[in-house]
């Protein structure tokens, strides 16, 4: 198989390392904006290099991406650039007839007049709006395949599939308990992102009512994290697997929180109620008279780059579905969950927790559509495919998942 | 007698709406480095307002400032602008021969290894360090004649002559209930200096220990301000009246705590999480490539511009002195206080509550200059000269202060 890898960055780079690893791949073409990013990544493998080479593509300009998918006969497109450019490398992927696969989905749109309650565009609706073209070509999309979407969404399959028989609720749950020495607040993600995904109405499922959103940071929960992480205040967000599981899974509730803590939700209400996490330009002093900024970017500067904070990092970093519904006549509620140990992740791959849990699932996908395990046509979450080659090839990557059985409630 | 007012803003316009009522005033030059500013200020003047004029004037640039005091043979400046230019405004003044005037006094830099216990350069260090010049010069130098430090400081002498033996602690406390339509959160006064206020470490004065300092926000209390303002949160905060009254008033302690209200606080302390309360610049996107500026600035940029809020503020401003001691071998305890009501502001002046109540005090100290009521030489704070001239002045203006006997506690 021929990968087109297209972003460089904290993700793209642990993809390199973890691919560089597996025998499935023929050749990665690792693309960035900034050559000198794609360059360090290939530079810094340690093993069987040679499959990999560096150029520098433009994201945005779907057309010089179709032409690279073709002159490097790419059979398939790995998006690992931010949400912004979800589309024109969609797009680019379907004109040069190659598959294509991402860790996010297209963005969303607020409703306009009641944004708290009904949803405007969704998370990923121009991508499925195009399903119908990647069908005919005969092209797989595969959209929302990282860790939180994708393996979360693995995991609500899985339960359906084989550890219930009907499910009421399926609620992906997200927390942590890393720290970063030297800062009393160092987010482990990009702020950027963490405030577009926190600070947009939270989106929730339920059957027969549809998809329908809330005010930002609502029904805030105590999630009990396993492996030593413990209990973290989680809220609503909006997250891809509300809109992904219910197409494929039938359950009569869909959520996802995420264990921000306290700490996080008041800072990052903060940042609204100043107006801080506003993209449109404001006016400021510079140096050579006023200039326009966005605030949302001052904040990111203002904050460490959570890929240089690895190995300054302590703690584990929890991805997990849980699942609540009946088996045999009887309740059931498991939680499904992948850990991963910063220390692990920065001993074995010289990666953050965050950043390697995220690319490890990407690769794995790759690995099943290279051998086959894994095929289709038209857009599909990884929930439309079957969940148990996943998750064994998960294992056998060294990265284990768990099944904790929860003491069934009324 | 002829005033040079430098600073035409919130408060500098203020000062000539105040000063055009008395007849004190021969001639009040209305200086500002942006002239339509200072122009406005005088064309505004609904009555008299033969006595002033406008010009352009850089407060940075002493010798200038020196030029336009002999030039328009003015008796005192009165400085109306932020603290940054104190020091060459203070300079001028004394190069002139003139007294002068300002609202607060030349900044101070936290203690290099301990700045959570240890003061580092106290605010007015620089102005005190001068005393002798002014005296020799026999011009004075009033600093510190605002409402908070100013009027607080009268109240404290006040208290100091006429009402006590003894005294074991003067607190400044401020507080208000100002509420503005239309916006969630808009400070009534400048974010820029509330923030160099409430994140340096604040000061207190202990007899015996002398000046010391604490982490910002220490020692909350919850104080009851008067005329209908209630309960609010209050916090130790640097101000000029720890530094100013000890010299002159006998006190045990001497503290100043700001109603700052939970909600300020958190997103106060969250700005300096953040890193956004720095004034070191930060690189960020640009629309023609990276721009350096103050993530401060950004702050200030985001949040609506206080001086423009009068017409949709609600609610009243309160400023006072807390003293506790013994009078006739008995426990005492007043809190000696000043309101404004915004509503009252706005229609008599035109000016919202905060900014009026800095302004009308160092007018009614200029008149008490100009009668000879008031006179000195060197670097004196309000609470060096008399204070019953002084207060019966202001209740003189319309604005009359109060006194509440608190319940004495043992």
């Amino acid at each position: 198989m021929r990968v087109l890898l297209v972003g460089a960055g904290g993700v793209g780079t642990a993809v390199t390392r973890i691919a560089a690893r597996r025998d499935f791949l023929a050749h990665m073409v690792v693309a960035d904006y900034d050559p000198a990013r794609a360059e360090a990544a290939v530079a810094a493998l340690p093993e069987r290099a040679d499959r990999f080479s560096a150029r520098r593509l433009d994201a945005s300009d779907a057309e010089a991406v179709r032409r690279v998918l073709v002159e490097e006969r790419c059979d398939v497109l790995l998006n690992a650039t931010d949400p912004r450019f979800v589309m024109p490398l969609f797009e680019a992927a379907l004109a040069a007839g190659a598959h294509y696969v991402d860790m996010a989905m297209s963005l969303s749109v607020p409703h306009p007049s009641a944004p708290h309650e009904e949803c405007g565009v969704k998370l990923g609706d121009e991508q499925f709006a195009r399903a119908g073209e990647w069908e005919r070509a005969g092209r797989l999309a595969l959209v929302g395949m990282g860790v939180e979407p994708g393996l979360s969404d693995v995991f609500a399959r899985y339960a359906a599939d084989e550890l219930f028989d009907g499910i009421d609720e399926i609620g992906v749950r997200d927390g942590a308990n890393l720290t970063v020495e030297g800062h009393d607040f160092a987010p482990s993600f990009s702020i950027w992102t963490t405030i577009e995904e926190c600070l947009n109405p939270p989106v929730v499922y339920e059957k027969g009512r549809g998809w329908f959103t809330t005010a930002p940071f609502s029904e805030p929960e105590v999630f009990d994290f396993p492996e030593g992480i413990g209990p973290v205040e989680c809220v609503n967000v909006e997250h891809e697997e509300v809109l992904l599981i219910p197409r494929w899974v039938d359950a009569r509730r869909v959520t996802f929180k995420y264990g921000l803590g306290d700490d996080f939700i008041t800072k990052l209400k903060t940042l609204h109620e100043l107006g801080l996490d506003a993209t449109a330009k404001v006016t400021v002093p510079g140096a050579d008279g006023p200039v326009e900024v966005s605030p949302r970017d001052v904040v990111a500067a203002c904050l460490p780059d959570p890929a240089t904070l690895g190995d300054r990092m302590k703690g584990k970093t929890c991805a997990g579905t849980w699942v609540k519904g009946t088996r045999d006549g009887a309740a059931r509620e498991v939680y499904l969950y992948h850990v991963v140990d910063n220390e692990w992740s920065m001993r074995e791959y010289g990666s953050q927790a965050v950043v390697w849990q995220t690319a490890v699932n990407p690769v794995i996908a790759l690995e099943l559509l290279a051998s086959g395990a894994w095929k289709g046509s038209g857009v599909l979450g990884p929930e439309a495919l079957p969940p148990r080659p996943f998750l064994d090839l998960l294992t056998a990557y060294g990265t284990p998942w768990g099944l904790r059985e929860e003491p069934a409630r009324s």
